[in-house]
């Protein structure tokens, strides 16, 4: 008789619920604003700032989705004028170090890309 | 006089290098298929059974991508029958294990996400 297995929690596997969760983070904005908040709370507008080329409307967006999941904390502050801040929750935290090790990969290597895409393209049209 | 400046490679910055080298790997088949290549080579058939829903199409073209990017190095041995391996590069493996530290977060946490978002529906109705 076999016992009762726990659901698979494989990230290659299509149907895992880790899956799933990889898939929540598997975008450029998460990928920037995990590693954002490394530092310490901050507010909207310091986001906004900080990670270039978002939107309003994506910030907020993903924002939003990044707290409904658990990986950011958002504090209201109630005051006047209002003053709500975002921080990374103690889930959140692993997954943003590992994305500053992804951003630093993208500082170290651009060049190497780029170099490989030239040699690359070279042989195709050769 | 300012001196000439390299351009920024910061991640943060929407003009970047750096951000389009994120940006080229800021998605879930990249995200599964580096660490997929990390404990050696494999050939297209493994990572389609590895990579659990990848389509044909999808590999073929995150495959050549990472490769043209000089992330995946494709190693032809002109054999009969044919027999093509893909692995990662010297490049490509730092990223290949930072991925790796996702998955593994996204299997370690994904309960966590699980209940983060039930809390919050729950008081989103309330």
């Amino acid at each position: 008789m076999k016992t009762a297995e726990a659901p698979t929690v494989d990230v290659f596997s299509a149907t895992s619920p880790s899956r799933a969760a990889l898939e929540l983070v598997a975008n450029k904005w998460a990928m920037l604003l995990m590693p954002a908040l490394r530092d310490g709370p901050m507010r909207n507008n310091e986001l906004l700032r900080r990670v270039g080329g978002i939107s309003q409307k994506m910030l907020t967006q993903t924002l939003r989705e990044l707290e409904r999941n658990g990986l950011v904390l958002r504090t209201d502050h109630h005051s006047v004028p209002p003053h709500v801040e975002y921080a990374l929750s103690d889930v959140g935290r692993p997954l943003g170090e590992a994305f500053v090790a992804v951003g630093r990969w993208a500082e170290a290597h651009h060049r190497d890309l780029a170099d490989a895409r030239r040699a690359f393209d070279g042989q195709e049209r050769g």
